[in-house]
């Protein structure tokens, strides 16, 4: 059996992932008479074909009791795909390196601070949002075209994964 | 001398404008094991060119006081943007139709509910970002690409628009 016990999210521990969406020790221009900060670019939509399309929708999320075992993980093999949380609530987050289907030995989870969102690269595997606040909602960014863009990969019957984020919880 | 004040923001009333990003009176799908609504496609990100990229930004904006003499209007003739509130809170709109550079009687206002975000469609004419909260912050979705995407509109100095939300502020 193991644990697997998430880490603060960074940008640095996440970039083999993807991208974190922040503001804190990130650099800035100013825009619009100098009335904003624009914290440009902290994530780009990734697609795949000429026709696709980057879409924008709102995911509302059942939290999962924690600690939780962990059956499966997905990846989307032709496009990125960004969660922002909208209501400024922590979220755990599973992934694994793209590529071949992982081995449980692969996974990594970290936990947010509520501020901060994601950005999965092309064809990393991740799990499910992991919602820690029941009916939480995130903002997604991802990509619409032709083709099956989900795989799956559910983890024999005989492994145990223990996702506990006990340690890091306030609450 | 106009005076300008906005209207709740419905989905009806800004489709000539654009998208409004929200999960009210919306349909929605089950994915993930039936656990998570999937408000799907709220809005796209409109692009011009093959080499064009949809990119994720955070602006944080300083307020504005109101009622406010409105200056000026920009418009983006490559791609659509995005706004979604990052702390929930109400924001002001002041649109007017894609074209000719809009005359004072063209323009509309609207206030968002704290939940809704907003997507201008490919050269709407709008507002700079209004805030109502000092340092609020917004999630960002627009384009990247060749060629100059900003087109500003100044009013000629004896143009009087003044936008005032006194009616529709709780505060």
């Amino acid at each position: 059996m193991a644990i697997l016990k998430p880490q603060p999210l960074t940008k640095a521990a996440f970039a083999p992932f993807g991208d974190v969406i922040e503001t804190a020790d990130r650099d800035y221009f100013l825009i619009n008479n100098d009335s904003t900060q624009r914290y440009h670019k902290l994530a780009s939509v990734q697609l795949s074909a000429v026709s696709d399309q980057a879409i924008i929708s709102i995911f509302r999320a059942r939290s999962h009791a924690m600690p939780l075992m962990l059956k499966m993980m997905e990846r989307h093999p032709m496009g990125s795909q960004a969660f922002i949380p909208l209501n400024a609530n922590e979220f755990l987050i599973v992934v694994a390196p793209a590529g071949e289907p992982p081995n449980p030995d692969q996974l990594q989870a970290f936990i947010t601070d509520g501020s901060q969102g994601i950005n999965y690269h092309t064809g990393v595997w991740h799990h499910p949002i992991l919602s820690l606040i029941d009916n939480d909602e995130f903002l997604v960014v991802d990509r619409q075209g032709e083709g099956d863009n989900c795989d799956e990969h559910f983890f024999t019957a005989d492994t145990e994964i223990i996702l506990d984020p006990t340690d890091v919880l306030a609450y």
